[in-house]
């Protein structure tokens, strides 16, 4: 097989990465460092730079080169002699060339220009809590959304088009299962917890001058294997991690006085992801080979950090000590065992993003029940705002008194984003599923991070899950490493025992 | 004449404009936040970006939308009722286009590998105080230079094709002499004033904290015009603005901490760089009414608030009991007036950027004389380390004991840029020029300075030069504010009037 024929192909698509790199500077100064006034300017550039990554992902060169390694109709190898990683990413290059050719380029302008308007009338509608105003805008949305299943394709569920979007190959006849498991085990899980008295934890909120508190998430930084080198920390309305390329990768936070621990969890979730781009394979950077496989893997490693170490006894055995230390007006006082039952505190509430391990994916499927009818035509818009609240009362035991703290909380209907929620929910189950097989390989891990070791995890993880980029599939991934489909009984698992401990 | 035609062309223009406004938020952010291990990337980054921004300024749409509004081959006009600024763009237009097809890519390639590899071999032959390592690489630029005056073509002199590049139009039959005379009247003053005793200026060295030092940089920035919501100063290795559109101005100094007067100059002259960008009319973003004019006139607006303003004794009686107020242990016992005598020392030094009003166009008349003889073919490379400390000795009167601190000390031949320097000069030139017009129309500006008043100012400027973007030339608008051609003759009555008072 001529190598070039490969390489020209990896040259082209470097182009895109480039490009698309390019876009992500383009964001992450938006969110960071850029005078609010230039926003018209960023986003004609942002517009213009789409544009690009969108010509150069479906050029005729491109085409040319991958029509030279695998047939574009049917899928299959020209040469079947190719390293099987070559394979893996032809099949990748191809599955993306489809998904970019598919959706013509007059239905991806209306798909943008409806989205952009429904995010600017959510926004006021959120702040209004008038939910009418903005039902007409997510109408649009979720009829476009519908025709973009149909352009996309699907054989079983419309909804399967979208969901695949962000997590490649998940069906819908998967998904309902696990997340109907899932719900009953966390909502009897809820009430055993519920039965029990709260742990004070009015210490977290008390005031953490800002300088400090970023001091303290560069030294968990440091501790997790990031350098200033390739990596940056910075502040932003919303944390979120840019990651551009295995040398460049920028996470934010944002800083509450008043609440130390979530801009540290912030830290640690946006660190988890930070950590995925930052491993790998610098290399294969433009080819799926150096990309990251989905959403739900991401979210794995985000949650993997936030929750499974960030809010481990063995964890905070060794910072909290350094937390004291450093605040030793706020938490001098504070016992560790107090402290980490404080941190671990289960509290149904209204709000997703604050939601503990326990009721978190609650909310998830409170949104994927809803978008699923929405898709497949049994839910109607105008009715969510009654669905949404009588399901939190079923699931959480609590219901929102205004939209603005219920459905519409989220950006991401406004976005587009349907069949994006669930992988949050995924991520949390692989990160599980993974932790399993990680304490296997590591029993003893416990104990190194008691001792503030934290670098032996993050090399399981490079080993495990990141130098693969996307040559596997998220589900192939998962077997491969945990040698099972993944499921919910790992999370079950780890809860029960975790929170049996901590309240049963 | 179909205003459509002209539109259009704007559009095609506005494209490559906002390629370039995000080539130069790549260039800002690698000397401010990139992580330093990104630089390969940041180099594939730019390099992608100059391509397209070179292909779409002489795509063939942008060709054909040029073509039908001015014959590209003699410069007519299609449309003669088109109204006069719009003229002015289209012969502008034309101009860059022309400049743009002129260099074969090849050519434009090979200069950059070359000047690439000098820029790396300039840095460590500095730190070496090697010129013969350089002075290969240095032969290789000068020659490829004199071949693209070839290529871009000249009727005179050679070294006008290079000036042309950065100051439209200017003649080495018009600079020699200029800078002759300059030369002559600078080194009579200089030899006067050094025949004086010096000023103490000692206690401009005293150590002002970082934080204080960009607070105070802040406050000089508020008073000139700028708010945070359009603009931004950041620190970096080497001060410059980024003046990518009139609502996205970045700029950036450098604080040393034991020298908070380098830090004050740097931003007043980056600031006088941002204002021009700022005060460009953003209707007119992406054509070349919405450009600056030339590198002199640009740099006429740095040192008009470096060094007209910053340095004269108006704006301290304002600031300095400011500066007082926020330094007392450094400042509350030193007078105003010794104040003003310390920043206004004259006093002869190797580096040109540290130089003051007098000596600083005899550093650049130094490189002038030397880049025309490069060019000319009378001066070799080899020779330079000699002409130059002989030049400085004559100039100066005094002469650097090692090439770092004299002929290795800029970075401009090793990146190319011959013909660059003058416009250092110029921009002087220009400055004071303007000033005296500035000064009838404002004969209280001292009083106005004094109260803390610079928005009459910065209006002037938008006014008389800002607003028409490159409706006119430089040598145009210098006739067009003040009457007249420029001369060196306002500079040297300025500084005589100047340093008579300081000195004699």
């Amino acid at each position: 097989m001529p190598l070039s024929t490969y390489d020209k192909l990896h040259s082209l698509s470097k182009t895109t990465a480039l490009l698309d790199s390019i876009q992500n500077l383009l964001d992450w100064d938006q969110e960071t460092y850029m005078p609010k006034g230039a926003i018209e300017l960023r986003s004609s550039q942002i517009e213009l730079m789409a544009s690009l990554v969108h010509r150069q992902s479906t050029s005729k060169a491109f085409t040319k080169a991958l029509a030279a390694l695998i047939d574009i109709k049917t899928g299959e190898i020209v040469d079947s002699n190719l390293p099987l990683p070559q394979i893996a990413a032809l099949h990748r290059w191809r599955r993306d060339y489809l998904q970019a050719v598919k959706l013509p380029n007059a239905f991806v302008k209306k798909f943008a220009k409806t989205t952009s308007a429904a995010t600017h009338a959510w926004q006021t509608a959120k702040e209004h809590n008038d939910f009418k105003a903005f039902a007409p805008h997510l109408e649009r949305v979720v009829s476009l959304s519908r025709k973009k299943a149909d352009i996309l394709g699907f054989t079983e569920h419309p909804y399967d088009a979208l969901l695949d979007l962000y997590e490649p190959d998940l069906k819908t006849s998967f998904l309902t299962p696990l997340l109907s498991k899932l719900k009953i085990s966390l909502t009897q899980l809820l009430k055993e917890i519920s039965a029990k008295p709260p742990f004070p934890d009015e210490f977290l909120y008390r005031h953490c001058p800002r300088h400090q508190q970023l001091d303290f998430a560069h030294k968990i930084l440091h501790k997790m294997g990031f350098h200033p080198s390739t990596s940056r920390l910075d502040t932003s309305a919303h944390p979120f991690c840019n990651g551009t390329h295995p040398k460049d990768t920028r996470m934010t936070t944002k800083v509450h006085l008043e609440n130390i621990m979530a801009n540290i969890g912030a830290v640690m979730h946006e660190g988890g992801h930070g950590l995925y781009s930052m491993n790998l394979p610098v290399e294969h950077f433009g080819s799926p080979l150096g990309q990251p496989i989905s959403l739900g893997i991401h979210e794995s490693q985000s949650r993997w950090w936030e929750t499974l170490i960030g809010q481990s006894h063995p964890f905070w055995e060794y910072f909290f000590p350094l937390l004291q230390k450093e605040f030793p007006e706020q938490f001098a006082a504070v016992v560790l065992e107090d402290f980490y039952r404080a941190i671990n505190l289960v509290k149904p509430g209204f709000i997703r993003i604050d939601a503990d391990e326990v009721t978190y994916n609650l909310h998830v499927i409170v949104r994927f029940e809803i978008e699923k009818g929405l898709i497949e035509g049994t839910i109607k818009v105008k009715e969510i705002p009654d669905i949404w609240n009588s399901k939190m009362r079923e699931y959480l035991g609590i219901s929102p008194e205004f939209d603005g703290q219920g459905c519409l909380q989220d950006v991401h209907w406004s976005l587009g984003f349907i069949g994006y929620f669930p992988t949050y929910t995924l991520g949390n189950l692989y990160a599980v599923q993974f932790f399993e097989t990680f304490e296997k390989a590591h029993p003893k891990w416990k104990e190194n991070v008691s001792r503030g070791y934290l670098d032996f995890i993050t090399d399981w993880l490079k080993e495990n899950i990141h130098r693969h980029g996307r040559q596997f599939g998220p589900g192939e991934l998962c077997e491969k490493v945990t040698g099972k489909p993944l499921s919910q009984e790992a999370y079950v698992n780890y809860l029960n025992r975790k929170y049996g401990e901590l309240y049963l």
